[in-house]
Formats: structure tokens, sequence, C-alpha cells
């Protein structure tokens, strides 16, 4: 396997979100036993990949090659991993290591993602015991530990998987830990990569009521043909705060931008009932809390962060045993920078995957 | 009953908070026969009381009599009444009214503070069906709605009971709603009225560990005395947030100033831990939230609005039971316009209950 060469667009400053990354070659970390090398087929595009580029959320450490939702075939899996062999379809999202401890109190009970001591994830990390930096997915290669490396089911597509792995896990997390289901009214605020997940999954965990919930009422027949049983454009429709009052058990807000009517939003939720952020604003910036809209209407705002192992899988079956096809184009890998162009500038409808167009093509593939 | 005057201490302007209340008569709601007059005894005074009568939260309604933590006997009780008679020890707290419609998904299933459809507080609000304007407890007398008048039981003094029928219950409520007790680890912000309540209702629910928190250590031996198990002082001990960091399920935040070091506070929560406020700013302020602080722990930030009847009277019994002592200090009614100086002052040790000085000596009460 010696002549696998990881290469991949790197930013190189903050200028790369612009579609500034320049293709090069990269150091992935020190090959350990538990390691699992993945020849890339797919990788989706997240918002986080051109946060990170541009320093958005915290400062980068350049260079850096983003990209979290990445589907490909093990080519070298290491001697500790028994979950994966050479030659399977596997994926990786948006978190690579935990700490993994048996008295980690998130580790040892399914929520590795919320992990306190260690957390490393899928690119611009370090790994622990100097084993070097995380590289993500716009790349031939990718090198990572088998925690967060799960098996694509069959009758699921990679390109259809690949955004999942991020954008998907992210709203379903949220909405399993919720209880989503039978009896459960469920709004999705944000129709894009995230969002129109959202309204799937939430549909085909049994919701009895899915709304979606947007600026503009051009997102309105793409969202019902989603699955949404109801769809509110905020800028546009007339006094929908009132309508709607009380109705929701559960918001998932994709979106990440702190620019949002959430005292509206709150006023959506039946008492108790919870709304989850999930996206984030450059700095973390949230709108403004009128602490009255909770004390009077018992409602909380809570965050979660992607997905653990465990929810990805399921996921991923449950979208293999529906048949749920993500809303998706794809796009050539060599056009990656036109490609993180078109995602900030709102086109995707609604994700983009990148597709290695050399994939199968290199020799250390080829000799599997 | 003709004979009954109601007087009380009258706000006629945001002036009134700073001790310029004037001593008058009003016109009490129109009698009906679910009503219930009380001659009071004693009256807790709230930190509610001086934001109402400064106009802090919303526009005040002049003349405005606050108090809604009042102990007294029953004069006069409406022919609907079934669970009070006259001569009982009774008490009234923040809320007198809601919609009581079998169809409130709020009235109907035990959490009618939360009422979407009417919410009458104790004062400053309209009855419905014309029949007036509510008068709070710094007065001789109270006409208010049966619904929210409870038995005060035997066992507890009027002026221990007092102040938990509003500061007492605010914490009782969200502390039991969120399953305090053993296994449970709670925070408790803010040491004053309702805190060094949160403190002692915590400890005899059995929670396993109770933590206060305030800025200075000058409260240290209080909070330890009231039963706390541990006092984080926030300005003076040293990286508080990590040493305690992911330890508590549960913080009540009592403070109603919007300068509180939360992200800091959610730091201490557990993942999936909840942060319940409920006190409130002036117009409702709250510190700017982080949003990374909620995506990266899991954790919730809700809010709680006073309790129910069943809420306040299992609150009264458990204070009874476990012999819980209000730290309270009683004084003059007739001294009111000075002990709200000194509450706004923070000089309260941790509540000041106003005692009637003429109770028992009107003619309609002697008649009984």
């Amino acid at each position: 396997m010696a002549d696998i060469k990881f290469e991949g667009w790197l930013g190189h400053n903050p200028e790369s979100a612009n579609g500034k990354m320049e293709w090069g070659s990269f150091e992935p970390k020190k090959w350990t036993e538990d390691d699992i090398d993945i020849e890339i087929s797919h990788c989706g595009i997240c918002g986080s990949d051109i946060h990170v580029l541009r320093s958005g959320w915290f400062p980068t450490n350049y260079p850096c090659c983003v990209g979290h939702e990445i589907v490909g075939k093990a080519v070298r899996v290491g001697s500790n991993v028994k979950h994966v062999k050479i030659g399977d379809r596997v994926g990786v999202g948006a978190q690579a290591r935990t700490c993994q401890q048996p008295d980690c109190p998130e580790c040892s009970s399914g929520y590795p993602t919320y992990c306190a001591r260690l957390m490393v994830n899928t690119y611009d990390c370090q790994f622990p015991n100097n084993e070097g930096k995380s590289y993500g997915g716009y790349a031939n290669y990718n090198r990572t530990n088998q925690q967060f490396v799960v098996q694509i089911p069959e009758g699921l597509s990679s390109a259809d998987a690949a955004p999942m792995l991020c954008g998907g896990v992210t709203v379903y997390s949220p909405l399993r830990r919720n209880g989503c289901g039978p009896g459960k009214t469920v709004g999705i605020v944000g129709v894009g990569g995230l969002g129109h997940f959202g309204v799937m999954f939430a549909k085909a965990m049994g919701a009895d009521k899915v709304v979606g919930i947007s600026r503009k009422n051009a997102k309105r027949d793409d969202v019902l043909k989603l699955g949404a049983d109801e769809y509110i454009a905020t800028d546009e429709d007339k006094d929908w705060e009132k309508t709607h009052k009380r109705s929701l058990d559960l918001i998932i807000s994709t979106i990440s931008s702190a620019n949002m009517p959430l005292t509206k939003y709150l006023t959506l939720l039946k008492r108790g009932g919870e709304f989850v952020q999930v996206g984030a604003a450059d700095g973390g910036a949230f709108p403004d809390v009128n602490i009255f809209t909770l004390l009077t209407s018992g409602a909380k705002i809570s965050g979660s962060s992607t997905g653990a192992p465990w929810e990805i899988k399921e996921m991923l079956q449950l979208a293999a045993d529906k048949k749920i096809k993500t809303w998706v184009e794809e796009r050539p890998l060599k056009e990656a920078n036109q490609a993180i162009i078109d995602m900030e500038e709102g086109k995707a409808r609604y994700r983009y995957v990148l597709v290695n167009e050399n994939f199968g093509k290199h020799d250390a593939a080829t000799k599997l």
C-alpha cells in the first residue's frame, strides 16, 4: 500500500472559502492498527466546510482539506479493526474520534458526540498521541480512526448516503432523541441540505404532522413533495405565529444564520416543547432570547451536534428500508471550487456531492 | 359582609417602586359565587412586586396594589366554592385565574400556569366577563376567584407559608417537573428569596447533591446552613466552571438580572442537562447565548413560571412534613414602603413578609 499518495483540495487561508482551494498533497495521520484508509468515491459538501475554510467559527489550522460526508472503499484496514474489511463500502461523518474510555459518561452511554475529553473532527483537528492532523474528504483518500467509520447498507447509493453522514444525522439525532414518531408534531426550520432530510426523516419515523418552515413560498412545492403536511413561509404568510400557535412538540432549526424570528418560532411550540438548534452562525451568534417567551410557555431551547455511529447506522438503514432519496446533485471533484461557490450562493437543491472521477483507477485500489 | 372596606398600598406611577406607595381604598373585582374574600394576615414581598410597581416588565395599569404571597382567613365564600369554608386559613399565589376549559391542553393537564387562553395574575390584571381588576395583598382584604386559593396545612406558620406561595413554588415546580430527587445533582443560582427555597426543597426532595451558586463568598455559610452540599462563589472562586464542569443535571436560576455568566453556568451541566430560568429582568432581557455551548453539550435552556395549585399544595405539605422553615423577617404592613426599599437594596435574609397589624380587629372578621 506504500503507493497511496494522499491528495486533496487544500485551503491555505480564509480566501479559500471563496473558491480558492488548491489541489495538493498532504501527510495523513500516522498509521496505527486502529486506522482505515478509504479510497473516496463521494464526498458531500456541507455548510461547515465553508465556515471552516474561512475560519468562521474558530481560527483554522491551515492547510486544511475539508469534507466530512465521505463514502468510499476501505483499501487498508488496521489489525485492530473488526467491523470493516478491505473492499467494504464505508462512510465517515463529521467526527473521527473521541476518548472512548469506559468511565466517560458520554462515550460509555452512546453519546460520544458530546465527549468532553477528546473530540477529533474529521478535518482540522489533531489526533491524540502525536498521530497528526485530520484531513477531510475533498480528496482521493482519507485515513481515519475506525471509531466513526460505518458500513453503507445495500440499497442506498453512495451519492444518497454521503450527505446523510453529517447533514442527515444532524437532524436525525435530535428527532430520534426527542421521540419523533406517532403522536408527535414536528417543525423543520430551513429547507436546505439539513432541512430536507428533516422533513423526510420525520415523516419516515411516523410523526403525525411535519411542518416545513422557511422564509419564502418559493420552496413550498418542494417541501410538500418531500412529504411535509404543512408549510409556513415566515416572510410571506400573515400571522403565521398566531395561526400555528402551540401546535408543535418539536422544532429542529437547521439554519445557520442568527437572523431568525426566534421568539415567533418559540410560540409555535406546545408547553414544554423543544426548539433544537443544529446550525451555527459564524462566531456562534444566536438571536436574543426574551425570557418571558420561555417563562410563559415552558418551552426549551437546546442544541444538538451531529450523531453517534449507532445513530448513523440506524439512519442509513432507515433510509435504505424506506427508500429515502437525498435530493442530490453530483459535481465532479475537480470542480470543487465552483461547487462551494454555488453552495454558498444557495443554489444547491439541496445537497452537492463531489464525485471522484479517478475512483477505482488508482493502482492501490485496482489491486484489491 | 357589606362592611368590608378594601384598602391597601397603591402604586400610582413608577415612582411608587421607590417607596412611594400610598394607602388608599380600592374597588375589588365584582363579587361572583366563585369568589372568596380573604382577610389578609400576611403577605410576602416578591421581587415581582417591585418590577410591576415601576412598570419594569410591561406598562402597569395604575393604581396597582401588589403582593401575591397572600395568607389570611376566608371571610366570605361564594356558593360554588367547595374546597374552602369561612374561617379557613388559606393562601393565594401569583396567579388568580385561567380558562379552566376541559379542552385547554394546559388547564386540563395540570399546567394552568401556562394557559394560553386566559391568564389573570393576582394583581394588575383584568378578570374576564367585566368582573374588574385584580388587586394584590399589600392590603387588608383580597377578593379572588377560588381557582388558585389553597388551604394552608397545619404545622406551617402563616409567615413561613406566605413566601412559598410564589417564591417557593416558582422553584419547587421546575425541581419537581425535572425529577429532582435521589440520583439527581442540582444547582441553585442566586441565593435570595427564591434561591434559599431552592436549596431547602431540593434537599428535602432527596437530591444527591445540591450546589448553591452566588457571586460572593459572603453567602457561603448561609447556603451550607440551608443544607447545600457545596457552594460556588462565581466572582471569587477560581476556575469554578472547570472544576465543576458537567457535574449537574439541573440548574435553577433565580436571579432576575441579565448580567450573569450564562455560558459558564451551562458548562456545569451534564449532557442533556437543563438550565431553568425562573427570574426575569426588566424587559425580559437575557444574556447572549453562544450556540456552540449548546451544540457541544446538548444542554437545554428553559423557563418556568410559578406553579399550579396542586403543586402549591404538594409543596406546602412537604414543607409542613419536613419542617422547612422559611428564612423570613416580619415587617409591619404599615411599613410596606420601607420594606420594598430594603428589599430592593438586597437586605432581606431572605424574604420579607408584611404582617397586617389590624388582622382580626375588623368587625367583619371578629363576627366570624
